[in-house]
This record gives C-alpha cells, structure tokens and sequence, in this order.
C-alpha cells in the first residue's frame, strides 16, 4: 500500500493503466446494473436472488478498481467517461427479453471480458495484474448459469437454436465495440503493442491472444449445451 | 450460534418472527433491486456508483435475513412469498420519474420502513432483535442524500412544492400497502398485540408507536428541506 509502483514514472505506461482500470471499472458499474435489471426477469425469489447476488460480487470488483484509480491519482469519473458510449452501447444492443437470455449474456459476456483481461493483465506490473485478476475472480457463479441453462434446454430443447444464436449475437456486439475502444484509445493499445517500460505483446502474440480467447468462448457455449 | 432460543418453542411467536424476517427480506431484496433500477437516473457516474452502493448494502441485509430464516428452519422463498404482492405493489405506485424523487423515496420510504421495525424489535427475542437492527442499520447513506435534494432545492427553489407532495404520496401509498398486509397476516398482528411467550405493545401503545413514527417522518422530511 502507499507507495505506486517506480513503473508508473512512465507517463504512457501510467496512462494506459488508468484507460484500462477505467474500462474495467464502468464494465464493473454497468454489470452490476444490467444484472440487477435482469434479475427482474427471474421465476423465482430464490433465482433473482441468485442473479442479485452476481450483480452485488461486480459492485465489490467496481470498488477495487475504484480505490486503485484513486491511488493512481486519477479522478475514477473521468476514467470511466471515455468507455461510457461503448459499453452502453453493448448493453442497450444486447438487452435480454427473457430470463435465460440474461443468464447467457452474463456467462458468455463476462467471460469473453475476463480473457481479455487476463490476457491483457500479463503485460502489467505485478501489483495491477493482481488488482486486475481479483476483480475478474468469479465466485463460483457460472454453476448456477450453466444449471439453470441446461435445465431449460432439457426441457425443452428448441431452445438451444434460438440460444446460440443470441450467443454469437453478443460476440458480434462485443467486438464492434471493442473496436469502437481501440480505435479512440491509444493508451490501451500500448499495452498490447509495448511502450517505455514493458514489452507489449507483439502482433503474432495478439493474434494468438484473440485465438485462445474464441476457444475459450467455444468451450463456455458447449458447457452450456450450445453450439459457438 | 448453532442452537436457536427457546423462545421459539412457541409456534405461534417463531410464525411472526418468520413473517417478520419475511417481510423484511423481501422488502431488502426489492429495495436493492428498485435502488439499482433508480441509479440509471443518476445525473453523474459518480451518483451513479453511490446510490448503487447503497443498493447494495440493502442487498447485504437481505443476505443476513435469508440466514436467519435458514436457522429457525424456514424456507426463504415461502418467507417471503406473502409479502410479494403488497411491496411490489408499493414500489410500482411510487416509481420515480426523476433522480431526486428516487432520492427523497429511498429516504423517506426507508426511514419509515426503519422505525417501524425498529419499534416491532422491542417486542423480540434478544437475538431477533439484534439482527433485524443490524438489518436496519444506516451506513451514512442518508448524509448523501440529505446533501443531494438540499443542494438541488437551493438551485431551484420550485422543487420544494413538488418533491413534498411526493413525499405525502410516499407515505400514503406505504400505509396503504400495510394495511394490506395487517389485514391478511395474523401472525404479524400477534407480535403488536402479544402472544404466548411474550407480552406484545396493547392497544395504546401501539397509537404512540405510530405516535413517534410520524414524528421522525417530519423530521426527516424538514432535513430535507420539505414539509410533511
């Protein structure tokens, strides 16, 4: 605690982190108010009190990220500001009109976001990639998603088409803007491709990051008995 | 922990303090469902991320009653299932259309709901008690929203008029919706005016307890800056 790392001397470096810490935490924010909006879809007490409680681990995830923008001396409002339109965007483009539409929004949009993340977070200081990966820790939560979708499908399995469909729905979305991001930012993109202090990823590296991202979004859609 | 008083023995107390905890439940459930819900009224990020706070701290309380429920072996669900109709019906009457009036619901609205189980504590169990007044405590919050709708008044001193017919609105609809569930819960009625094991208020000090409830209520309404 106290101190920041000697790193964040370097101003671009410092700058990148504050972007990305920025995204994170509005990404936190709008998650925490999307899900408590779709918990609203739920059938039962006991299930919007499940998705309730999901919203609630994002709002504690948003704080920490929160506290370390203030520690970096970044005012957390106008770090947030920039990522405002995309991630409205995502959401108001992906709201879902039923219960397992917001189930499988939550599991395949939270984990996308979380691999980027990590991915992103091996080209941090060590003290930000911790910060960066706590708040990305899933409390065992996805059982509950991967249940309940499952179930719904079983039991009635014309489901499973209009599902997947509302999967890859949200990777198109997702993408178009995260796009929208890195075309604005610079700062962000730094991190990918290296500046002062760290070594960035390199091109081939990002490629191969992009890769095992839609691998691990194959392998989430067939936990969920749902073709990617 | 573990063992539970001996108080309950008597079915008829451990059937109010169920519905108590009942209530209260789903009355913190839907409080940080309907909060969430508000803070896409927020005119900052910033307000965004503090009324979102407090939703969540209502989520919190929700959590520690759902517990308790648990240990005097009910079921949660079915708790809280007689009271669904009465505070969603209060909340769909009172949703705001603005930000302020969000703020001046949640504070009126909680503040009431607060003393009026605070007063109910008298008549519990030690433990009981001190749970449902854990589930009540404030953590500040009302200091944000006291600064908020003060702040908004001096600026538009027109506001005043409105936001205190908004506050008598408030109170009419909540007594209404109590009513409701008065006339249909004996057990309830059972801790006010006593049952088996405990002694309960008797009639006239129930007329003070409401005596005393409305009294805060304009006090807190002139904290605001608002007449009753």
């Amino acid at each position: 605690m106290g101190e920041v790392a000697e790193v964040f001397a370097d101003a671009a470096y410092r700058d990148a982190v504050v972007d990305l810490l920025g995204t994170l935490a509005y990404g936190e924010l709008s998650a925490f108010l999307r899900l408590a909006g779709d918990a609203e879809l739920a059938p039962t007490l006991t299930a919007k009190a499940a998705l309730s409680g999901i919203a609630v681990t994002e709002f504690h995830h948003y704080e920490l990220l929160r506290e370390r923008l203030v520690r970096l001396a970044a005012d957390p409002e106008e770090a947030m500001a920039p990522f405002v339109a995309a991630i409205d965007g995502f959401h108001e483009r992906t709201a879902p009109r039923t219960w397992l539409e917001g189930l499988v929004k939550y599991y395949v949009g939270d984990g996308i976001a979380s691999d980027f993340y990590r991915e992103v977070s091996a080209f941090l200081d060590p003290e930000t990639r911790d910060l960066v990966l706590g708040a990305l820790a899933d409390a065992g939560q996805g059982e509950f998603v991967v249940a309940e979708v499952r179930r719904a499908i079983q039991e009635e399995p014309a489901l499973a088409g209009r599902l997947a469909l509302w999967g890859r729905r949200l990777v198109g979305e997702a993408l178009s803007q995260a796009q929208r991001v890195a075309a604005d930012r610079d700062a962000f993109a730094f991190l990918l491709v290296g500046s002062g202090g760290l070594p960035g990823a390199g091109l081939t590296e990002v490629v191969h990051m992009f890769g095992r991202i839609t691998a691990r979004h194959t392998t989430r859609m067939e936990s969920l008995g749902l073709s990617a």
